[in-house]
């Protein structure tokens, strides 16, 4: 069974769902009967792969999926992780299936989503942010610097990136208080203290590494995907001010490091697949470890939504996957060809997402340029950067001849500073 | 018993050895018998732990002391880790405790560093970087910018700090294969690709934390000791002409993220507390959370020896922990302001410590001045950057009133490109 061919499961699963039988993906959830189990999705419910493997369907070892992470599935490598996903698509098609026949089975293994917490599916390792959309780059340095020679000069030969703070992401449906730090206004002689007045969020992805590699071992972006295990949505909030001060010459650090937020949801690969889409040509051309073969940007669907407290969200930016200039499988043979070692559970984010037109830019830096266009929301408010009590929506999802794989929300709001 | 009294122990400690009565780090050693046991050090021996437990010495649950990292043994808490180390002492003081009479349980306990293996002590959450040398970023500014204008605006009003890679860092011992990366020759009009040609060590400490914080909590400076557990000797290994082409605007990544390599002990914040001294004038004035009092900077000496293959090394630089201009404690309340959380395991690196004399800088970019001086080692050969076959060797010690407290030593070689 394979995820190009047309399925039909007897779950019911809504047209718009994010979780249809193509999708399948993994994440880590508790209620108050389950402490931490390994679950996919499919339409409104989770299904808890514990409860499921008490029928032995898997041939693995159950406590694999009573985990507080998916890192130790993840390990058994994509042959196996390849197969649950396979076989759940069976399971969930074969109207004679055990989930469908065995009603304890399947009263143990379906939840409302609504009904159990998402949890932080992965225990990430080393974070890297790349800085791949070459719309997003063209904007800020059009911005900062000068709009005649926007990219630097090393841009377009190599996928910048810098390493960040794993400790502090996050999984959707947290609340975090407005970092304070150092600023410096423009016409004070010293820096000052206090809280961000310039809080943004980061329209992103990220992939999670499913395969390590040792020290001195370089990938090849052939090889890339054999490392990913899936993917996920990204707010890598900043706070431009503080960033402005600090960040000349090691790049940003107080900025950045307070808070992030990912999906709950780890799709995968291959799910994925069906969406490949070719990207922007890449001129100059680059240096041969970077090159690769076949359509490997994705189309994916991008919205980011601010909601006000007490309000309607409002959709401020509809960005695409598909308009990042750096693949993932570049990102990842460029991460490694020093010999740097990589390990499950890394995550690596493509920096902010944004597409060639004004309301496709992924931050609200660009969306309000620089503060100088604010935005008006549903409710009447303006914005120009991210209040207290604001939550900031991020979805994401594929379609294509009828079939939709998506990521459900990224969402996190922002409380007062402490 | 207090490190500030003078000690007496029955156990042969040489005198310049840096692992006298007043030191005693952690460790994690393998032998032929041992998989993974915490370890101290006295002399030219270890100490086993687990083996000391067996007498339940210490009241504590002897399996955390079988463990592959010190994490776990940290995680029990000053105050409980401060008592072993104190409890060490005495055995090792007291000529009638169980130490000395029970010769079986000193022959489990007790055996020469040289017959082990010290593993990496800890497993590193996130790590960070700094860049806290006056003499260091005056000499890089001076290099690459103006020497009127050395410093950059924001050094002198923050620790500046970036996130760093934790994957690639290793213990004392290890080699490495030269890195491959894109360098864009001054001359070229293009970037090339191929071995690092100016590989470089940078000299630093590491420290540690020892308790963790939660997201959105602040540490003051007066806080921060209570989180650090102790510190490394740290080789922040660097490919500059990787670094030069790649580091606008986000910073150093390929360029760093090869190699670090780390001294296997652990020396304690207690065990270095008689050797503080008063740091660097700090001018202008910091903003408030920066402030601390106290003499809070360590006189602790530091060396690095080129080491050429089959020949004896040399030593390259004599440099201090002293001339840090922050401190630990300033650095670590910086890192927090912004609410970022810290884990027990993060390590957090000082950046290269370089002195105000021409032989107190910390790397060979400084000492060799971006490779006009090149220095003349033992067996007659110059060095401008690193050679392969080279064994880069960091030692540092603290000294006073007939006390020593040292760090043994930081050792990797390196490879020729793979």
């Amino acid at each position: 069974m394979s995820t190009s061919s047309s399925l039909h499961t007897w779950f019911e699963v809504k047209t718009d769902s994010d979780f249809s039988i193509y999708n399948l993906p993994f994440g880590i959830y508790s209620d108050a009967q389950v402490k931490h189990h390994v679950c996919s999705a499919i339409g409104d419910s989770i299904i808890d792969l514990f409860e499921l493997e008490s029928a032995d369907v898997f041939d693995l070892n159950r406590t694999v999926f009573d985990k507080n992470y998916l890192n130790d599935f993840i390990e058994l490598g994509k042959p196996i992780t390849h197969k649950v996903r396979l076989k759940l698509q069976e399971l969930l098609c074969n109207a004679n299936s055990i989930l469908k026949t065995n009603a304890n089975l399947s009263k143990a293994v379906f939840k409302k989503q609504s009904d159990v917490t998402l949890l932080m599916p992965i225990k990430i390792g080393d974070y890297t942010d790349f800085y791949s959309s070459i719309d997003h780059a063209t904007n800020v340095g059009t911005m900062f610097r000068d709009p005649a020679n926007a990219l630097l000069p090393n841009w377009k030969h190599l996928p910048v990136g810098y390493h960040g703070r794993a400790s502090s992401i996050c999984v959707s449906g947290h609340s975090f208080h407005r970092p304070k730090g150092q600023q410096k206004p423009a016409d004070a002689e010293l820096p000052v203290f206090g809280p961000c007045k310039l809080l943004d969020f980061e329209l992103e992805t990220a992939f999670i590494i499913g395969k390590s590699t040792n020290m001195g071992d370089t990938l090849s972006t052939a090889q890339a995907d054999e490392h990913i295990f899936g993917m996920v949505l990204f707010n890598d909030w900043s706070a431009r001010d503080i960033q402005t001060w600090e960040y000349v010459p090691l790049g940003p650090f107080l900025a950045k490091n307070f808070a992030s937020t990912i999906s709950p949801w780890v799709v995968t690969l291959e799910a994925l697949e069906p969406f490949h889409v070719k990207g922007y040509e890449q001129h100059p051309v680059l240096l041969p470890y970077l090159h690769y073969s076949g359509e490997k940007n994705i189309d994916i669907n991008l919205q980011v939504a601010i909601q006000p407290l007490g309000a309607m969200p409002s959709v401020v930016c509809t960005s695409n996957y598909k308009y990042m200039y750096y693949t993932m499988e570049q990102q990842l043979a460029h991460h490694t060809v020093n010999g740097c070692n990589i390990n499950v559970g890394d995550m690596m984010a493509s920096g902010t997402i944004s597409g060639p037109q004004p309301n496709a830019y992924g931050s609200m830096l660009e969306l309000s340029w620089k503060g100088t266009k604010p935005l008006t929301l549903a409710d009447g408010s303006e914005r120009r950067f991210i209040n207290d009590g604001d939550t900031v929506i991020m979805t994401g999802y594929c379609e294509r001849d009828g079939k939709r794989v998506g990521f459900g929300s990224c969402a996190a709001t922002v409380l007062p500073a402490k």
